[in-house]
């Protein structure tokens, strides 16, 4: 269990640390111009995305995510105390990633999020962004668990584009993005109602993946 | 069958759902350079693509496409009366993606497109966008079905670029995106021509691919 | 026979149809920045390659390049008759692919090219390209044949920004960008050198790969 | 050996032309907008580090790197005198490189790195960026081994953006590096503590390695 917890912990930082350092970067670079600047923050997320679940999906699950960890505790996949401990896990790698990135760009090290992301329609799309992450985890569980470290950077890729909110899709990461004053921060006050709509989405994925997805072993349950 | 055509109608709608949705936002960050924009839409939706056929298509097949399901119909892969259920789901699950992307951004649910795209060049670029779809598919289903879902994400991403309408390619997601007035969107007028010129490369393509990727089954039938 | 010639032609029609094409979309939508053309010019160009190598790969092998053939020709894997109707194939499907990207957006249908690319430095640079892109056919035949597809798009990816003349690496491609005006175009006084440049290259690259990739059924030849 | 050193050289060569010649290009058509410039970097450095290592892997591990070369002398998977020589080798490929580049633009061939790149921020990222290279190399052995030529592609796609230094993580290309006055190029004097910075974080690596993936072979020596 300590190399899991390591292993969600770490995965988790490097992470965070892609997501507000590729942030940071991206936007002293492009002159202003927002949409290079998600695409380079886009293009980081992904490529560590696929690069942590290889090489920590054989160690841990590569959660990374407490709302992914969630849906795994209500498939039984997972017990509540194991649950708690990689959130738990996860939240403090997150937020340790987040001091690397500022550590790395010569940043005061904790910050606090001044970006406001509030809204019934940036709401919808992280539910909607949680809904595919997940559904997206489950399917390729399901049928082709060898593209799983692709699928999933793939539904963030999108997710950075499609959604209104740019795909936080994850509790830990919302936390962590919540102590960082850049283009990937977020408003504290905003990260709670950001939380409730990921867990929503994950919910109903996990719903949606019992019925298109039935999965013999857990048909028994 | 309802498994089936749930999977096909939720395909549709997150394939929608990003179309649009990475539209609006790839059109409101990039400050007017539309080269830009089009580079955000185009790594969404081949994103998605790709994401969608891995989780789906051991489902439905992941058809999202009623020209695409017309040529199995016409490979008597699909009968006449699933074939019109599957398309019947693609358009409705087409036109609540573009409800979900509107609601995630805060516009009106129902739009109508004003996008002009018409002429001949154009019917052109849908004619040979479709038939480089239905070839990609039924050559790699012929010879790499495993790698069928990159090479579907990979001819689109070609077709935003080299043909002159960007690479519809897709009946139901052409009446969807008649549905906004943002990016992605196309004048209701346009989309029959748009139609019927994707049903003719789709029917081309289906035509070659009985030379080029010759299926002893079917030779027999 | 057949059926190799018109996967040849049909394949390098489409290659060049999203060389051209893409160019065209990519240059007029970029407003006048360059590298925001290339990059729509690149991932066009990559992802085409992986579909057209992933479809046609098993029909022909997918030269699509004279050079290439040139190169199987000096490892006895094809014929001189059969090398030669390749390169024809090749050449009158890059004539057609030129047309068809015309048309799309509605342009003359033939051109001539304007674009000077010339000067010793673009010649290193072709034959660099033309090296690099044959080398990694030969290695990954030897080595990874199932990755032949992406490797080939990938050093194309790469030759099209590390090269000072954007590696166009192949004859066919070269006559039929000397028939376009646009972003692609070459001079057609700039591609004869450029073509004994790529064949030097390629001649290199047989020879390297003779050393560092030894086939032991070669090597009995 | 003589088949690996040469493959170390020219790998190395390669990558490094790539490194220098994509910065030149995408400097020179980028309009000063240094995000457009550095997703052109990204993008050619990461498509011949996927297709190098494809291809060069069976012949020598494709280090291309003697921070990675030290990683596999630690664990005793080479000796003293072959990992001297891969050093060697890689740096003077990589040196040759530089001049192909700086050739194929028709610049001076031997130039000194004016960039400043100094500062406790891009150490910790040049640290974190070799840390999370060579961790990825050691996790991919362990339990992906097909997949290592696209995570390490990856993993370096995400330190140019989420690094302050923009992921050199590799004391040849370093050294390269400092022989160009271009996008590309650091300052002697920089240069120092990169390396020890990069010897660092692959040092780190190791030990982590060594307690989240622990492999029974090693485990026994």
């Amino acid at each position: 269990m300590h190399r899991k917890l390591a292993a969600e912990a770490l995965g988790t930082a490097l992470l965070v640390a892609t997501v507000i350092g590729s942030g940071i970067m991206a936007q002293a670079l492009s002159a202003g111009n927002e949409a290079i600047a998600l695409l380079g923050n886009t293009i980081a997320t992904a490529a560590i995305l696929y690069v942590l679940i290889n090489i920590f999906g054989p160690v841990s699950g590569a959660h990374f995510n407490p709302a992914i960890t969630a849906v795994f505790f209500s498939r039984r996949e997972i017990g509540a105390a194991p649950a708690f401990a990689y959130a738990a896990a996860q939240i403090a790698g997150g937020v340790a990633g987040a001091v690397l990135a500022h550590a790395m760009f010569g940043l005061d090290l904790i910050q606090t999020g001044v970006k406001v992301r509030a809204g019934a329609g940036q709401l919808i799309g992280e539910a909607t962004a949680t809904f595919a992450l997940a559904l997206t985890i489950l399917g390729a569980l399901r049928h082709h668990p060898q593209s799983i470290a692709a699928a999933v950077a793939l539904v963030i890729t999108a997710g950075y584009w499609f959604t209104s909110s740019t795909s936080f899709a994850n509790p830990a990461v919302t936390i962590a993005r919540a102590l960082t004053d850049s283009f990937a921060g977020i408003r504290p006050a905003d990260a709670i109602p950001f939380i409730v709509a990921q867990l929503s989405g994950a919910s109903l994925a996990a719903l949606t993946a019992r019925f298109l997805f039935p999965d013999p072993a857990l048909d028994r349950a």
